[in-house]
């Protein structure tokens, strides 16, 4: 993930980098992984994440770049410097270009409105990535009745994605319903002595469905990435 | 809860205790809160056990005497010695004297047959604590049809107990299905880094579901002792 | 309980619940568990708090609505808007209807003055959820004479909620006073390196006294749910 | 997981369950998931671990069993008692019945030889269910040549399971190199205060490289599973 | 305290210590802090543990020695090998020398009979410091009316020790009931997830009773060198 | 130690308290333990502490009243509203009241000015509880020549408060050095990952001195009580 | 580490140091340990770094003075109150004094530029200290190629300090790459639950490297000294 | 650091290893970083410790072999199997093969006794990785006078290896007291709740003294691979 400095100077330089005065970003990984560039906002001031999503889009003019993590602020920068740009304010992030056609479906799954920015930030970071995001909220455990009743919905997808935050007991519960390939997205959601999320994490490790797979608090970045390549192999024709 | 040590003298003796040499039984506990008396047996030799539960019966002759974690040993030597002893091998229980009529219905519930003896240690402390208990075993949220199979007959119960180790999503699942009072037992059943139970019990405690009480990591007995509390003063007539 | 997130669109919507733009109610939980509608305050903006009281309350004019850990500016608002509710500045609780007669007695006990936000927030959720509160304050272990002069009034009732910071000796000493069901409310009340409540709520799970229920930290919420439910079956006649 | 104990009896049971005496089969999983049926091996007798393998290729002569966490002497009666079974004993598993063809191919790679009995369980999960297992053992960090000869090998399967102990870099040093998707197997391998893997298992959730995702200590098992049914989506043709 | 190696040689040796082949032994420290001298057995050998006290004695006629931790193979050996010896069982420590006439008076407490170890270790360490023991058992919270029987005993003292495990509820309610300087122990002694004692010393150091000080987990010893210090200096004749 | 909410109202009251509207003061507490009383300041308002060391005042003119943790407009206030106050603007405590003649004596000794307000904490606490309190300041362990300088002062007094962050070495050097009473207090100065004290805290319950005693992180007002109660009770006259 | 608190008086004073009545600095360290003397910023006004800085230049007007964890407010008085000052934004450090030549090379190495602060603050410790700092940035492990190719300029120095945030998984390829004394510095630097750098820290103790040494989180300067201290001693003609 | 495990076999081999059936040597290790060959002896059997001495050897008869962490079984079979080995009882290691002449020098320093196997470990390593390696044994902190005894001997060192456990006061001592580079070995020797080693390894990182070095909990194989790079760079002719 590129990251940046301000008033950065006078230290060595490797070869195959874009040199932005207060950024050095990386322009030949997606060469080596097949991935687009991304553009981690938390930490940087609006002009930042616009000068770093501008300098991308001009190195690699066919390539998608995203943004996540934006402040309010950068948000409104992105929306009036950026030309087609596309922000979501709960995800809080911004994509510059236009997706190809996807391949593979992602089911992203969430139990309630809280843990909404996680899951929009995946479902984004998917769509980035070259796959479909399939958005499916509020089927939360403690209503059993409308996780039952989606799920065909979620075994038709070629991975799923669950984000969960309090006592994260909804990929135990989706991992006896489908055999789908089933990542999991602890949230530090909560009430009370949560431990910032600690107890969704170790939930999802502990998982009694077998072949769940976690990834950090609240990452819903990775776990969108870990998606998208999952279900661009899976060999179903583009949509 | 009663405990001992061998050997033990010269130290001062308050009023109202039974002194066995090895060991100050509390015969008063009961008059104060109502209770039959226990023997942890844990750390007590076999002759230890078996001698405090003779000891509690003759000074109590109309009280159930409950003994728990018991070793092999120990439950060898209570029904070689005890004559009209109950001993249950999984709960690692024993229990002298006979129940009374019970009193109100206490659902115990867990999601494998690992979490088998901290449910049996439950339902025999209900049991000794004058309420009846209902043993539901094998219905984890992987398998959401065997619990959906058994909501009305746990909904039918005064409270219930439900006991679940590795990342305990049992009760949040059971706390939208059923409007009773609902104890969770954390188990320290689990693989990998569980952390000896507190994986599933920070899920407990965060639990989706409004109201859940937890009690400590195995702790089927503190479980038992409070279920029957509140079932007996459920005002249902006795069965 | 109910959850919210604003701008939330285009995903997904299950059948039988509310849709506010900002936030999608559960009208249905009662129905299946027999309790009313609660509103969340923390995180959410003076005129979300608002809003979902009075949707709620146009859905089930029937039925209580409680709102808890508002802001001062909720609370402000609350009473600005919502003609006939009563807010609670210590508990930061809103309470809209008028309570139906009570059934059952809770004792909700605190150590002290510090602890008395959780103790209001939970008084406020037992009588919303039908049960009769009586509270007892300034009854710490540190003055023993005050804690014996209260304990027939606390016998008395169907089940006793200890609210407890710093190291929470309060539920033990209880519960060698009384044989009533008992929940323990850690709290984060402390001075220095008490972790949050950590160590409140340690001790709470490893009381001496046998059956001492527990709850997570400062959630005055989750305990009071619990006892009304308790207390609400116990057979005694509405007060 | 299935799970026994021994003695059980009188509890209710639910449809769709084999009885053994000691230990109750979900026998309809399969059907549900797609996946073969597993012992967990760790707690059980010798006889208990023979017994369940026999019943389940009983009820489903045409499904695959895999036993895992065998002890010394379960593995020495598996040998003796079941006819055609695979046992391995670095990866303390065996199998019993005829892998058909299978699909995709899982590169399972470690960085030393303290880590090959995790590497083995997995390898031997991938096996059973479905897909092809090329390990790659020795490629650790501190020898960097190797691990970068083995590269185009690594990158030509349709997933990695990375399996490394210690500070368990690793992940992060292959996911800078390939572009597949990525599973890290975190080990308990260490030296003094590495917190029985917690060291690794943080290492993997807090990779440099986008998308790794992480499964429990030493969980070989978890991470076959989840790497199989990625694998045998994949679309290649079988091996 | 004195610490030993088998088989230590060929190191530096400062001046004025006394070399037994497999132990260094400080015979300058009672000069310089005014206190006997101890041995630590812990990981000790039986011979060992004999002659280390034998060594002291020698050196110092006039003073007295204790060993703490001792293993019941070195009680044995204690008990054949050294004259006079006095040798507690269950405080696990062994006393060489006759005490002179004591100053002041430490009233060391406990809640029940599994902390009676510690209780004597730290008796046995206040009388080998110069101070009189008063030693008063199972006074624990639960049984309040016991406590307050002892209530006017404990104040008589200098400084009173109260040991106590699980949620170490006692030091808090003896701080509310007496002015006397107090000492908490915390103990390992609990059921279920205590973390070794961890609940129990956060209690400790958490008392919502001002001035309670503390020592490491079941560390009888510390509290009583500490609690000699204190009486002796009290002014009091001696008994 | 008072505590109190405004707006409590409508709440039971027991005997022997001073109800401020506010706060409800416990004015029998010296009359059991013999202490004075104390306002903790934090989480009050200047006009709440005023008014509180106000009514203690008229209460009871004959005694101190010490108020410990004020902010800056609480220490400004003090000095407005309070004629006769002392306020010290390192230790942040306010006096009112003159002392009689102290009794003892009681080293407070601390590495660097950084733990300076919890040594004058301390002091403050010790005067007040009626000893003289001797400061000795920047004599940490990494300049060992200031230490041993002062060591005869230190060992002149009936019991010594070491206040120390970081890795609190100090303790264990000062108990090699003297023999009396010996109280740490850990605070939470620290650079990096110190866990908010917590190293230092460890520290002083692992001390290789015998017989330190401890307190929670910056607790300079537990020690000093403590300090103050031992010293008074040295026998020595006033001073 | 010279440390400060306003309003400090009335206390001891120990020989052979310099008062300023806000702070006292030890001006006798550098005979003691050879090196110059530092002012640590964090916590103090922009006054106090100004003038602790110009006292001690006075008071040793032979000898660097460093000031570190400088505020902006400090950075900008230090430009503008102290002629001759070297102030560095990004490492947030100060330099008073032209450093001698220098002995000895400090290869300072880091994985991104989020790292870069505290490679700054170590590379000025390093020059203040007498060694040459060769600062070599964006040689993270997920790029590999740009770290082998600065494999012989890293080999060339006396010492290397890997400085590594989130998994830190650069202290073990480069412990594998060179034989140099390698010196780890993690950072705090990382996403979700890193645990405030604790996974970096316990990364670089776990290193499957031999011979990693390391330092606090984010404890650029401690680095800075050791590495200085080891280079200078290496033998090497001065720069 | 080189493992292995029994039966292994059948997977890929890299380049440059030696394969012994049941281990992988890596013989290129010395090439690459100018250290000789280790072998780790915690969890190998007598004969494979030796079996790899020996294989070690053979294939580099001019360079020294050490092993460490040996079972009494693995040092007896040492002595008997392979001649000329030497095995150090108390540090637990056999080193095979003369020594050459050192370069520069290593002070080894502990603070009691029970550190004396991490200290005796760290010296062997030294030794065999080309330094002289002078011990110094019981200069701990509560006995000031013996450490000040050695302070010119240490400072005369080219580095110091400080071993320490409890509250590992020892460390910051020393920095104090000399300037020559400092690597604290924090050991898990202590009584009570020390955490296993993690409060002495805390301290060793908060260290008051600047430049303090850490390496993992006991490792004095470690610390000493680190020392003897950095003595023997010193420049010190050969003694």
């Amino acid at each position: 993930m590129e990251q940046m400095a301000a008033g950065y100077k006078n230290v060595s330089t490797a070869a195959g980098e874009l040199d932005l005065g207060f950024a050095r970003l990386d322009v030949d990984r997606a060469a080596r992984t097949g991935d687009p560039e991304v553009v981690f906002g938390a930490g940087k001031t609006p002009e930042q994440v616009v000068g770093a999503m501008r300098a991308l889009t001009l190195a690699h003019p066919d390539r998608l770049v995203l943004a996540t993590r934006l402040s309010d602020e950068a948000k409104k920068l992105c929306r009036t410097e950026l030309s087609g740009v596309e922000v979501d304010d709960i995800g809080r992030t911004a994509t510059l270009g236009r997706p190809g056609p996807s391949r593979g479906r992602v089911a992203v799954v969430c139990a309630g409105t809280a843990d909404l920015p996680v899951l929009r930030e995946c479902a984004a970071t998917v769509t980035v990535f070259g796959s479909y995001a399939d958005e499916i909220v509020d089927v939360g455990v403690a209503g059993l009745h409308r996780l039952l009743a989606q799920r065909d919905r979620i075994a038709a997808c070629d991975v799923v994605v669950a984000v969960a935050g309090m006592e994260a007991a909804l990929p135990s519960v989706l991992g006896g319903l489908v055999g789908v390939p089933l990542i999991a997205v602890p949230t530090s959601v909560g009430y009370g002595w949560h431990l910032d999320g600690l107890t969704a994490w170790l939930a999802t490790l502990n998982s009694c469905a077998p072949g769940v797979l976690s990834v950090n608090v609240d990452n819903g970045f990775g776990a969108g990435v870990a998606a998208a390549r999952i279900a661009r192999n899976a060999g179903r024709p583009a949509e």
